[in-house]
């Protein structure tokens, strides 16, 4: 993918500033697993993702997590360069779900070109009106929906981003994605099992019942 | 206050745009109690806040609310114009919680002047940012901490905000702020008693010791 695929702002910039987004943009592979950002990982810039999963989540004290959102091939990525955005004050862990292939706009690079270009600080104003509104469905979720429903959903999701009904995912790491104990989710799980919807093994979850999860999880909403 | 006080780039704005704002600000004036933003409520404007207080919430189907943030004086408010953002996709709901003044800018007026300048979009960008931390902070506030030392925190700020050791608030209100239900709030507030904390009475809450209440807080952080 070109840079200007990414922007769909693109020929409301100069042609200076396209060469110089187009020259500031190196490429960057990163495996699965990666830390990219959040800790003691610097600040990287922009991110515009080719190919690959990305996942933003934030952290406790005591190391508990929560998913706060994926990125995928077109998205780009804002806070891997939150050491040059005003007034964030929270620290976001960005993690590489799959192998990732993507181009950084260093921060300085970026952060220069928006103050000039109005197309560019718009462009950036709605990319991060979209990760507003990915935690405000979130909160939502977290408040009014209870937490069966909520597994249900994550299962499905998981099924069609891994495109197999077949989940090797320890109930740990699930309990990373939503901010839970592993415990609650064992126990979540175990009754998914006895309702017919999933049969676990070690580190693996077969999900038998596919319509009878989405219908579980659209019923009772 | 003037409207070039709400804006620290109003010198990069030219004296077009300038005027533009300035006329363009109209004032309003609202009651305690008054919706300004959700439901049935139009799209007004951004808001220039001069006096009172509003709060930003959101409500589940069943009519639950949590308290996101507050605005005060010299706060802009952005979500009341949210029908001119792009990928917004939540609907905040604002109301006043003491009389309020305010002026308002329309919404497509701001948007178009948006659209031309830079400053302006990357000082909007900024405001977002700010609101957009103070969700963070909240959901930091739900997943890792307990309900006790968020209704601590809560009335500790209630005391600041209205300046008096004796909040003038029902369970059912405080519940509204904190997304749970009201029996919770009383639970706790009544075990907040027996450990003499405070002194309950009908539509009343003493704040005995605040130093404990905070010290409360901060303790089991």
């Amino acid at each position: 993918m070109r840079v200007s695929e990414y922007f769909p702002v693109w020929d409301e910039l100069s042609a200076e500033q396209q060469n110089k987004l187009n020259s500031a943009a190196i490429w960057h592979s990163v495996k699965k697993g990666a830390m990219i950002h959040g800790g003691t990982e610097e600040c990287l810039g922009r991110l515009l993702i080719c190919s690959g999963q990305l996942r933003a989540y934030i952290c406790s004290e005591e190391g508990r997590e929560i998913t706060l959102y994926r990125l995928f091939e077109r998205d780009i990525c804002l806070f891997s360069a939150s050491c040059v955005m005003n007034n964030i004050q929270f620290t976001l862990s960005i993690e590489a779900e799959k192998d990732t292939d993507f181009r950084v706009i260093p921060p300085g690079i970026y952060r220069s070109m928006m103050e000039k270009s109005a197309p560019l600080a718009n462009y950036t104003n709605q990319i991060m009106s979209a990760r507003f509104s990915e935690v405000m469905w979130l909160m939502e979720q977290i408040m009014w929906k209870s937490f069966d429903r909520r597994l249900a959903e994550f299962l499905q999701e998981e099924s069609i981003l891994e495109e197999t009904s077949t989940l090797t995912i320890t109930h740990e790491k699930i309990a990373n994605h939503m901010g839970t104990a592993r415990e609650v989710v064992t126990r979540m799980l175990k009754y998914f099992q006895q309702e017919g919807l999933v049969v676990l093994s070690r580190g693996k979850i077969q999900i038998t019942d596919l319509k009878k999860l989405a219908e579980y999880n659209k019923n009772e909403n």
